[in-house]
């Protein structure tokens, strides 16, 4: 198959890695002449370009750009497109990308590859990278079957956990697991050091342990996902941190009133329900 | 030195274990005579008991007991103690110990050596866990300055990091480094097991990885511990857990109200702060 990929980043260039190496042929486009001779020039990709007609051959697009970058590659990718091209995107928030993409190109799937690492761009593509890792497709009802099962294969020829929703569901699911754990991370560093006493703030640095590392450490990660996530899936963040504020109120109130066998019975509920998510 | 040791869990058996190994006499209290028998059948005392009585000849004593038994066995304890004898702690909550125990014993210097791991018990005793682990001793003004540096050349023959201050700020610090991210974590877990939409909550449960686990980890404790962080380290649980709700609010209203430069800075500053904790 002709496989094109828009997007040259991390994801791009895992993808074309996996795909090329399993026998398609691989062409991509990225905004910099650099990045395509080093694509090239890596055997990573058939051919590359800066140009989006190079996308007219292709069976199949993958999108593999920032979610701010959809709508305009989408406006200009379309004029290129061959009528039976089934098109893809690995955003990893799905509503407002289907919203966006779906009523301009029948043959879309919206698709989330959940294989992100702390690095990014070309150099940091690695082979297998999405070996076991779940990617979700978010086909909606105006979706052709034939495109949903083509990007299904590709995936599971990924040795991906292929998993199927609707956009909404995949979005809040992101958010409970993901979005929601960067904004309350965040805001445990953010007030820790608004500590007013400094003997004790000095001490917490100094005594801060595998407990503290762990429940940081996405509040201290890359800010400009943090923002998109909050930007693209401002409903189902908002619906989360909301529902996250009360049970944060409630652990106050039952602390206040020293209701502490309500306390042991939340924090035994959590110890049981947490392996459900690992 | 004759080293007491009241309690033979995690902490007492592996305090035990390294104060023998460099020469001292080891005397403990168990609850349970069988404890006090494995104790002496595995060579981690020189002697131990049921009875407090043993305590009569050490030089220091080491309550390493839970929190909620600390005010019954030090009224147990004190008429057994020669008048020179060091009393010393490892609670991991300090202001409520002093306040207990300090107007009682004049010799007494709170201490806290930070090395829990998951398990507990004496079976889970272990050479070296206190080796380049921080041990806080939280001296008030009239504690003599011949105890404190008592228990600090024996934490520093552990090979701990000593830190002094006073009780407050150790329990402030705590708070924000350990207690904080147990109920904010715990918090997470709830809230995502309150998704009412089955399929997302499902589906967040299949994608849940690094982000949702790490966040998530000390949520799904010991339910008895985080009780006892509440109960004993109110004050400084609930003015920590005020402060972060303020830092949630924040975060709802630059989400609510699209003030994305104002959350990329705010995303910004927590990565650059976290370092500062690690």
């Amino acid at each position: 198959m002709k496989i094109g990929i828009v997007g040259l980043g991390l994801i791009g260039g895992s993808l074309a890695l996996d795909l090329r190496s399993i026998g398609h042929t691989i062409l991509a486009v990225s905004r910099r002449q650099e990045t395509c001779e080093q694509a090239i020039a890596r055997h990573i990709v058939d051919d590359a370009s800066t140009d989006l007609r190079l996308m007219t051959d292709a069976d199949v697009v993958f999108l593999c750009i920032p979610l701010g970058a959809i709508d305009s590659t989408v406006e200009q990718l379309i004029p290129h497109l061959s009528f039976n091209t089934v098109l893809t995107d690995v955003g990893s928030v799905k509503g407002s990308v289907v919203k966006t993409v779906a009523p301009r190109w029948q043959n879309f799937v919206g698709g989330h590859p959940m294989a992100g690492i702390a690095e990014s761009g070309l150099e940091a593509a690695l082979p297998k990278l999405f070996v076991d890792r779940p990617y979700v497709l978010t086909p909606i009802e105006s979706t052709p079957l034939a495109a949903v099962e083509l990007v299904a294969d590709i995936a599971r020829s990924l040795q991906s956990r292929v998993y199927q929703c609707n956009p909404d569901d995949h979005d809040r699911a992101v958010a409970w697991i993901s979005h929601l754990p960067v904004m309350i991370s965040a805001s445990l560093i953010a007030t820790c050091m608004g500590e007013p006493d400094l003997v004790a703030l000095n001490l917490a640095q100094k005594l801060a342990s595998s407990g503290f590392r762990d429940t940081s450490r996405v509040g201290g990660g890359n800010p400009e996902l943090g923002v998109m996530m909050a930007k693209y899936n401002k409903e189902a963040v908002l619906r989360s941190l909301h529902a996250y504020r009360q049970q944060v109120d409630q652990i106050i109130q039952q602390i206040e009133q020293e209701r502490w066998n309500e306390l042991a019975d939340r924090l035994a509920q959590t110890r049981q329900d947490r392996p459900q998510f690992l």
